[in-house]
């Protein structure tokens, strides 16, 4: 196993804590948790926004704390969910007296633990919402998942609350402007190379020397088709048909791009992609009001990407447009 | 090979056209070159800096143009120096009246290139100055290298001379900070796995499945040791004590670092990293002043990663510190 570890029972300690090492101005961690907060968490008067679920994913989710995005990120075990008591310490360190919305990627596990941590909240008088990301068109049902898949249009989903919850919205108001993101979302991915969870030491699929997987999900849940390795045209058409036919998007639409690497695709791949992505979308008359291209949501060091769409209508332009500093992403 | 292009000989050239298509606001290309500017260059008034080199070490360095930073940055094929006449065209394209700054990495092609261009853009009456990076410090000499090899500590360069451009200052005082900034940087790196150039189709070199290499370049060039996977502190140690045996920092002494993932290398592991590295520079009374981590100059695919460390005096900080707006840099 070629990893830069120490330990493979330790990674996500040692990870959160090289992490806040790194921005102690900007995070702190939940005392004894794997919960990263803003350091001037709770911020009163304002809706609090967590996320997270299993590591290995990075900067998902941590990345994304800060003014503008999330309040807090609970990190799991990697691919694993994170614990009700952990959620729990994340809401209650955020809470600044509006509330709390927890936004969580469609995983079986990650919606049950979430939910609980958010009854044991209620318990203690704070007020919880949920909103849960499925963007992952590539198959319906999966393993973990009921539904469709949360991946990497969540990054979106943090955007878009976060920067409602700065305008001094209600949980009510944060909540419903993440719900209408969710439903202009769609997301497809793909697989070069599968990823190895440091405690198993071994990948946790195999595919050919010759073979990619369209439909990947980002812990290695089976696609729709495995096939020869194609180009990158190809592979683009597939993946961007299935989301535009998913979206319905008319000419004259104007749509946010992300390109997300899923951990070792070189950025010179990603940019190969989104030159067919956006010669196909302006071919279509649909406006890109920008572009994301990097490693927003990973899986360990899978290669591979998935391509995702916001369409945007007045408000949520506004609100992507909105400031934003956190390490991963800054506007 | 598994890579997301389509024709080996295209990846340059569709790289940055997908590359200049996904940030059109910021950045523009030169006709028929593959130099990518500031979308407003040139900015009169202004010394403009230009760098660039070898394409394969994404997001440098057309990531980093823009306000702050690069005027424009150069692309050669994968691994190969860019020609004398595409280097002068940049130095046209960013010529706003106050001569123009090329920052080099030190490798054997790139000076000579450059340099050649120096003199086709200083024939046409354009002041020019150069600087060379060369903070590895692994090994004295190397494949296309006389003397120590520019690596990751070319963004700090960056950085430091984009800063004092936007000040207003002239060719010479750019320069002379540039050369600053370099006397006061150095790195090392490792490998845990090799990369792929397109046009070759397979790996620059080979690594046994339980092997790391220390001190390795960011073209595969050879390290100090080939040795058995070793856990991620004890691989900081080495790294970290030949890089502070070279500066001879003092307690209380203040730095920039940074934590480089060479292309396939998660982000959690270079957290794990810095915990390590954090943890040093602390007992060593060493103040960070600001943490970088991320992929800021990559080998392709490669695993692996570097550490940087710049020794900042007030001047260095404040130039660190000062506002920049680039695809991958941002302040």
């Amino acid at each position: 196993m070629k990893k830069l570890i120490n330990h493979p029972e330790d990674v996500v300690k040692e990870m959160v804590e090289g992490f806040i090492a790194a921005y102690p101005k900007r995070l702190k961690q939940v005392p004894d948790t794997s919960v990263i907060v803003r350091a001037d968490a709770p911020v009163q008067g304002k809706v609090g926004i967590v996320s997270g679920g299993g590591s290995g994913h990075e900067p998902a989710h941590g990345g994304f704390v800060g003014p503008g995005m999330l309040d807090g990120a609970v990190a799991g075990e990697v691919f694993t969910s994170p614990t009700p008591d952990q959620v729990y310490e994340a809401i209650k360190a955020v809470d600044g007296g509006r509330g709390v919305l927890l936004v969580i990627k469609n995983y079986t596990g990650d919606v049950m633990n979430f939910e609980m941590a958010a009854e044991l909240a209620e318990a203690d008088g704070i007020q919880v919402a949920k909103v849960v990301v499925n963007d992952d068109v590539a198959v319906e049902n999966s393993t973990y998942t009921v539904g469709k898949r949360g991946i990497a249009g969540t990054i979106f989903v943090h955007k878009i609350a976060g920067a409602m919850a700065e305008t001094g919205a209600s949980l009510e108001e944060v909540t419903a402007v993440a719900n209408k993101a969710i439903e202009n979302l769609c997301s497809m991915g793909m697989a070069l190379s599968p990823s190895t969870v440091p405690a198993a030491g071994k990948p946790g699929f195999t595919i050919g020397e010759n073979e990619m997987e369209i439909g990947t999900g980002i812990h290695g849940e089976p696609g729709i088709e495995r096939t020869e390795i194609k180009s990158a045209d190809e592979v683009t058409d597939t993946l961007l048909s299935k989301v535009l036919n998913h979206l319905q998007l008319a000419p004259n639409s104007k749509v946010a791009l992300m390109i997300n690497g899923l951990g070792a695709t070189p950025l010179m791949e990603l940019y190969i992609v989104n030159r067919r992505v956006a010669k196909i979308l302006h071919e279509k008359e649909i406006e890109v009001h920008e572009t994301f291209i990097g490693e927003y949501m990973t899986s360990i060091e899978m290669a591979g990407c998935s391509i995702t769409i916001l369409r945007l209508d007045d408000q949520l332009t506004e609100l992507l447009d909105a400031k934003a500093d956190t390490v991963a992403f800054k506007k």
